[in-house]
């Protein structure tokens, strides 16, 4: 058996440690304090029979011994595990202090200090190793905080003590017996459901226990040269090459690795011969921690720098070019899901955040602006040059108008996936939704959140990534912005990706948007948006209203030009590269005012009476509007409707191709859940397609595909082929069908599923592979199997997310299309998943 | 080459005839006019080549002279489709008539009769061959019908000719011209799209063409001896034995059979000694349409009795114990759809019926009674012993109490699979839904239908099957009744059935019924039904009104006598029967209040405050109840109402066992998606149980499954499978997810497609075996697989109807569960499905 316990510097701990480990830090050179490890199956062994072995107890106390005896003044140790991951607890700084060593510690770092160590050593003790609760300690801390003197000090750690005992707790008055009790609480930490849990949450393998590291903490010195800090090899904000680092005098703990300052200078000669090799052995920008004390620098801890998304993309990029780790590891290096972050505004780190409220960050980045509760409002304050913040309880189609000049929006209802949450993020308007903390009162335009009320006109401010809501005017950041080495690293993703990324858009800035994130295409237009503008909006209304096809042809007609401007504009911002069109989707109602006061005004504007328009937006109400008549149902009932929308794209599409510019139109047809539903509405395209093409007499090619949404089409998947050239798997509707739960309901439940632990995530937010996977497998293998050329896209709201891309990866997918400011992660997420894939492939 | 056209009297036809065709006839020696068939392969040949082989066409020329030549006076012929099927047109009466021989045919029967068939015949020559629409002879047929004299028939006979012209048709003015467009005329049909439609709907296989039969029509008697009319070999009605027979004096068109009378004794005698023989080979009760004419009688027909279904029952049942079919083929011989009929009471045949409106017809059998708005009205209807009628735009709770008390039920809105829809099914009380021709003013108690005004009070009648809406009362028939014949039958239906039949119920008058219909377990016993019985109903609104836990379960407490109650009612009727209980499905909000009046009064009855009532209400609706908090949702969000359930439950199943009743309850948990859903509950209900019968000290086995009724359930069957140890397939909702359509929703659309030609049924109607089925097989394989001896069963509407079955038998299940009144028929068409897969696989 190989020994348990291993000191730091003995020469056969360096090959057991870990990369960057205290024992290889020693033989790298790095001027490291006594110390051993005890290795995890010791843990394994503890954590299965509830004991120690004797040999390993026998052990831990040689080793506590010879420590002891190579040390000067008190023996003053931290433990901890050795990997610091998801579920392990803090360090614990002071173990082996009691009254008994105090008066020496005191001799030598002054009173105060070695009171507030002492303090803070029980402080953990009771809650780490006894296990008491943190609130139960709410009342000596306030005290502790105003302790100014020795004496206040002694009444806090007295009341800890008491605490300790009231809670049948000790606190050993020997060094062996706390640390063992410290090793302990390690174990039991890493053992306990909640460590496994976010173990799980956070993808983190289980083994068998921890290692635990028992280190000196070197005290001994004078308190004018005496402080702690950290440095890091590169910039730990922007990734820049040189040193940085912080600096604390007199500091004694090292939990704090303090901000970027100037570095002593005896820090700077102490450790910088020692940084490029660091940076060798732990293949990254490291973050070493020290101690000062006296003349000599300890190093307490070298690890891989934790970094700002800027920082981490330029060292990686850098590292790659430096041929310190190969293009490959850069690309696993950072983070996908960061990536968002560095498009948007955020709030400033130092701000002061009054929040008032917390709902669901429905849209990423930060918005600051004043309180407005119609879209009309919105555009008054517009005119005055100010930021408005749109507040709705949920949004309907005349919200969404008021979304194209809100800075940023809040509802009260809604989740993630609502049509308000995807419509901020493809626009990247910073969203919070389902605030059901936030109380709307329209009649008197005010907002109700606990005490606070808040009125027309008023400031506040948005955190779209945490859900908060402020108070006033937060002190925004502007976004750091792409920056070369994002473009650099994202290139060589496009270079070893297999899924191809495409963006959703439906209006031209979004597609010039998504080309310049780099997206191949567009993988999602959403026709019905192009009729929330007013003038479509009216001739759509019109056709809705309508008594019979004629008179509906009649009113689409009238929004023709502006449809076929708004292709045109989409066509050119993409030349050369694909754009999906999906079809009109959405019930007819939710084009029709719902409130009485909007419906009287609609009914002004289009010369009906208030009755008639109020009876047939009755007429059109459905009891569950997700299941009713949308999609291709509409198509088929009001062909009208898909013949217009059609003429328009191929009106376009036939002038710019007269004009020179490449265009590839495929046409997407939602909601189908039958074959027969297909050919018919193809039938429908092929015709006026080629109906416009011999009035211009210019060759377009087009492609016809299917949504795949319903699980009907999933699993007939091999006859829809038949009759489409693509499918574009939509998850949304899908995971709804599939889970019979709509992303408008689901918030009433999936909150308490969570709580319970009966699920672990809502499936809106996250894809689920095993059942909605299930589904997109079945329909991938028939729909190939019947047309081996077939096109396959996704374009829901997993399509962004880098777990769902790497099932759409595993599956055989062409391509994902997502919100444009997603494009850089879904791009990042697709090379890595294939990076990822091809490693665990290799022998 | 065989011989394409074949003399009935030639002895090679008769080997070549189908059974019972005009050449067996006359080979087992029934007096039979002169004729020819025309074999299909001619049919066929002029189908693909659209003309006449010229050796067909000499023999047709040939056959034709030779009956001329063997036929007294005027030649005059009748042309038919040999198999009169589904698609087939109507035999063409009087071919070779022309204003030539009208002379001479007047002088055999009068003026009077021979103008009267040239009349008839140039009708059907104008629709039939010459293809005019029906609706182009409106004003003549105006005119036939008031005709009396010979002039009068002139004038009719001219205009038939001057449209049949007008529509550049002509009626050649010779025999074999006639017979030769009259044949082609039958093959056309054959080949339509409209007789392919019929076809495919009937489940028809396709034939290369029809064999067409043309027949002499012997005219020559005296008007007093003449006549025609049908004898059946046993009574159409009832099925008893013994001749039975119809007979129309001076008939001369056999199109009409006529109903039951006395018989001349000619016929008697000419026929008598035939039908014996006729009924063994035509292996069943005939129908022999005659013709007598002078002191002959000939046979033109012979057919299988068309027949009602208690004689249809009677017959099979009598002639297996006669021995001239077996068992097997007395099974098959009856059609399960037509059992339901049989026990509900009918709108009398000969009635008058002043149909006002026509709507769905949702649950068999018809009802009279008077025009109530609500439950209320109802029950004051009934104190003054006058049956009610509920009419509805749509039913809620509050209206589902007005059922117990209602003769019958209209609904303006909702489908056949309303929730209204299959309570009156279950109760077999009639009902008619979506009948959007009627709208109701609830404020002035009256409902427009056209120009027809109803008010309260004033008498209407429904008709359940075909969806009618009858002004007035109209005169009712009593049921015949199961009789006999039908529990022989069903007995040895029985004996074959691999899957078992048990019935949906709700309370013991449903199980009662159930029970006496044959039903061995009840499949779905809904609990929430158990909540519209008021005293229920106020401690389940209280208990969702609660603020928590503790308060909600008081709330329930005081329900728990009453449920106990049913339970034991339940049980009690179901003795030794297994009973599925399937804990509380709906969405909470669907029994609150929804109209503003029903609020106020449901207020002050909870001591409430109208607008805190109100509010809550509001809080709770969602914008897709079919997708909101429902199911196990309810279960694990407020399992204090699962407990009391299951409390309920098992008190009654412990009272009951120590009474020496056998009792078997099965859990049912609905709207399950994911495992650890099932094992939060199973703990649930495992807890309960287990404590209820620790307090009685009496042991009750049963057992706790799911409903597989959402697409990831059946997908992730294998990991159900593991905490259940039955599944219920729930293809009601099943098909509303696989397919994304609410059955509330789909009138919008569906009718139009059916119009569009895009479906041929509604899913929600008719079981959807490729998509719907092929979840329930994954379902099924994967469930079996983890657990082999896993229970299987199917709860749905489809769970009744013969198609579902016969899937549900391939597929495996153990039972299926539906209506008490559908049980027979489901009892059939389980031995039908399971006879015609035996048939399929012998050799």
């Amino acid at each position: 058996m190989k020994p348990w316990i291993l000191s730091f510097h003995d020469g056969a701990a360096a090959a057991s440690d870990r990369v960057g480990g205290p024992a290889a830090r020693v033989a790298a050179g790095l001027p490291t304090p006594l110390g051993f490890r005890v290795e995890s199956e010791a843990a394994a062994s503890w954590l299965r029979d509830e004991r120690w072995p004797d040999a390993v107890k026998d052990a831990l106390a040689a080793a506590v011994a010879k420590m002891a005896a190579q040390t000067q003044g008190p023996l003053v140790l931290w433990v901890r595990a050795a990997d610091v991951g998801p579920g392990a607890p803090e360090p614990l700084e002071g173990v082996g202090l009691h009254p008994g060593v105090l008066p020496a510690l005191e001799a030598s770092l002054g009173e105060i200090a070695a009171k507030s160590l002492w303090v803070s050593f029980l402080r953990a003790w009771g809650e780490g190793v006894i296990g008491i609760h943190a609130t139960r300690f709410q009342r000596l801390d306030g005290v502790r905080a105003e302790a100014s003197d020795g004496a206040a000090l002694s009444v806090v750690a007295t009341g800890l003590i008491d605490l300790i005992h009231s809670c049948r707790g000790s606190v050993p008055g020997d060094v062996l017996g706390q640390v063992t009790l410290a090793i302990e609480s390690v174990w039991r930490a890493h053992g306990s459901a909640r460590a496994k849990y976010q173990r799980r949450v956070h993808g983190v393998a289980e083994t068998d226990g921890p290692a635990v590291e028992v280190m000196v903490l070197p005290l001994d010195g004078s308190n004018e040269t005496r402080g702690t800090g950290t440095v890091w090899s590169r910039d730990p904000t922007t990734g820049a090459a040189g040193l940085r680092g912080s600096w604390r005098e007199g500091g004694w703990t090292v939990a704090d690795s303090g901000s970027v300052g100037t570095l002593p200078d005896a820090v700077v000669h102490a450790l910088a011969p020692y940084v490029a090799g660091c940076e060798k052995l732990l293949r990254d920008g490291v973050a070493i921690r020290y101690l000062m004390s006296g003349a000599r620098v300890w190093v307490l801890d070298a690890r891989p720098m934790p970094r700002a998304t800027l920082a981490a993309i330029q060292v990686a990029v850098d590292l790659a070019n430096e041929g310190v780790i190969d293009r490959s590891e850069a690309l696993m290096r950072v983070d996908p899901a960061s990536l968002e972050s560095l498009l948007r505004p955020t709030i400033a780190p130092g701000a002061i955040r009054r929040s008032i409220a917390k709902g669901l960050g429905a849209s990423q980045g930060a918005a600051t602006g004043r309180v407005c509760f119609t879209a009309d409002e919105c555009l008054a304050m517009r005119e005055q040059r100010e930021p408005a913040i749109l507040v709705r309880v949920d949004a309907s189609a005349e919200d969404i108008v008021g979304l194209g000049v809100a800075a940023g929006i809040l509802t009260t209802r809604g989740g993630q996936t609502s049509h308000v949450a995807i419509a901020a993020r493809e626009k990247g308007l910073p969203a919070v939704v389902s605030c059901s903390e936030i109380t709307v009162d329209y009649t008197r335009s005010l907002l109700y959140a606990g005490d606070n009320i808040v009125g027309r006109g008023d400031w506040i401010s948005l955190d779209g990534s945490t859900g908060d809501v402020l108070l006033g005017r937060a002190e925004l950041v502007e976004p750091p912005g792409a920056g070369d080495a994002l473009r650099v690293l994202l290139g060589w993703a496009d270079s070893v990706a297999r899924v191809a990324v495409r963006a959703n858009a439906d209006a031209a800035a979004d597609a010039a948007r998504a080309r310049s994130f780099g997206a191949v295409g567009i993988g999602l237009c959403r026709t019905e948006r192009m009729f929330y503008e007013p003038d479509a909006l009216r001739a759509l209304r019109r056709a809705i209203l309508a008594e019979d096809g004629r008179a509906r042809a009649r009113a689409l007609a009238d929004a023709l030009p502006l449809m076929r401007e708004q292709f045109r504009a989409l066509f050119s911002q993409m030349a050369g590269f694909p754009v999906t069109i999906r079809l009109l989707d959405p019930p007819l109602h939710e084009f029709l005012p719902r409130r009485p006061e909007d419906v009287a005004s609609v009914a002004l504007e289009l010369g009906l009476r208030t009755e008639t328009l109020a009876a047939r937006v009755e007429q059109l109400a459905e009891v569950n509007p997700m299941l009713g008549l949308r999609g291709v149902r509409v198509g088929i009932t009001r062909p009208e409707i898909y013949r217009a929308q059609v003429r328009a794209i191929f009106e376009a599409a036939c002038q710019l191709t007269a004009e020179g510019v490449a265009v590839a139109p495929e046409i997407l047809v939602p909601l189908v859940s039958a074959e027969r539903e297909l050919r018919h509405i193809r039938a429908i395209i092929v015709e006026v397609a080629e109906q416009v093409v011999a009035e211009h007499n210019v060759p377009v090619t087009y492609q016809v595909g299917t949504m795949i949404e319903l699980p009907r089409a999933a699993l007939l998947a091999d006859r829809l082929a038949g009759s489409a050239d693509f499918f574009s798997f939509g998850t949304n509707d899908l995971t709804q069908m599939v889970w019979g739960l709509s992303r408008e309901d689901q918030g009433r439940f999936i909150p308490l599923y969570l709580a319970a632990g009966v699920l672990e995530g809502s499936p809106v937010a996250r894809f689920d592979v095993d059942g909605v996977g299930a589904l997109v497998r079945i329909a991938v293998e028939k729909g190939r199997a019947a047309k081996p050329r077939l096109g396959l896209g996704a374009c829901g709201e997993h399509a962004g997310d880098p777990s769902g891309i790497a099932f759409f990866h595993d599956v055989g997918l062409d391509h994902v299309s997502c919100s444009p400011f997603r494009v850089p992660v879904a791009r990042l997420a697709a090379a890595q998943v294939a990076l990822g894939r091809r490693a665990a492939k290799a022998p």
